[in-house]
């Protein structure tokens, strides 16, 4: 079975590290790991390098029999928004999505906390809701992953955006499915 | 032909209002708006009710032809987690994706900005890569968006997130391609 290891570590510095060693525990627990950094490509231009990056990652997740993404807010209260495409185009190909934080903070509360407010505010500083519905992130993440039959692995407490546990408890549950 | 209004107007105390204004908008152009705030749905907790919008949502864009999103950022440097989801699902179904911004920054700048970096720099504040492709978002977003035929209108100057001109714009270029 293979696997698409969606996620915001294509960033850092060592991304292709990461995606070494994410490869290397799907490969333990009998998945192949498919990993966007997989496709090193440079075009003519930036515009035409990024649109070439975005279609060879596309043909990744169709590839894929599965997503694992790594819903770690990045740059905001919410997961990677390119991440975020990811699990939505899996979705509508008909294929399971599943995902994982290394935070176990929940979106209203990391909504308040990056804007400084207290509990009990609804709203935010331009008078928009902030969604209290006890979900990890905005409802089409958690609805999306709930419908496709998915794992939603929320870390028991904070780790690195890169950290490998909650990764790996996906995996376990993945292995545990199969069985 | 029926088009999903994805975008975050949705958590606007007059979301109603101006679904009511872009379905009209839709309909001066010969289209049908279909708008997330549709399902007015309660279930018997919070959990439950988020999930079951998540549903409902996901049928909606099911439903629709073509699907046009509000890639206005929204809390972060990026669009709606929640607008990219249903982006993404729309592209994985085989539907055409269209989108609008109300700024004319683009991704990369946006992000230097938030941070109060200068121009050259190329990390931010984690050691993490800023994105440098002259797009306007994530390039699976930008990318989706060109791989599927849709349009993308980039507003020339700032306008309030739930500004319709952009959006506008688009079922111009819609309206035009059914000529």
């Amino acid at each position: 079975m293979k696997l698409y290891l969606a996620g915001p570590e294509v960033f850092l510095a060592n991304a292709s590290d990461i995606g070494a060693a994410k490869k290397a525990l799907c490969e333990k627990y009998g998945f192949i790991g498919l990993f966007p950094l997989d496709c090193e490509i440079q075009a003519a231009s930036p515009r035409a390098t990024g649109l070439a990056i975005s279609v060879a990652n596309e043909a990744l997740i169709r590839d894929a029999d599965a997503v694992v993404a790594n819903l770690t807010p990045f740059r905001s209260p919410s997961a990677d928004v390119g991440t975020v495409y990811e699990l939505g185009l899996a979705r509508g190909l008909g294929k399971p999505i599943h995902g994982y934080s290394n935070t176990p903070v929940l979106y209203t509360e990391r909504v308040k906390a990056a804007a400084g407010f207290d509990a009990t505010r609804q709203t935010d500083a331009q008078g928009m809701h902030i969604e209290a519905f006890e979900l990890h992130d905005n409802l089409m993440i958690d609805g999306g992953i709930h419908q496709s039959g998915g794992h939603f692995y929320i870390s028991k407490k904070d780790a690195a955006l890169d950290s490998l546990a909650a990764f790996e408890r996906v995996l376990q549950q993945l292995a545990a499915d199969c069985r």
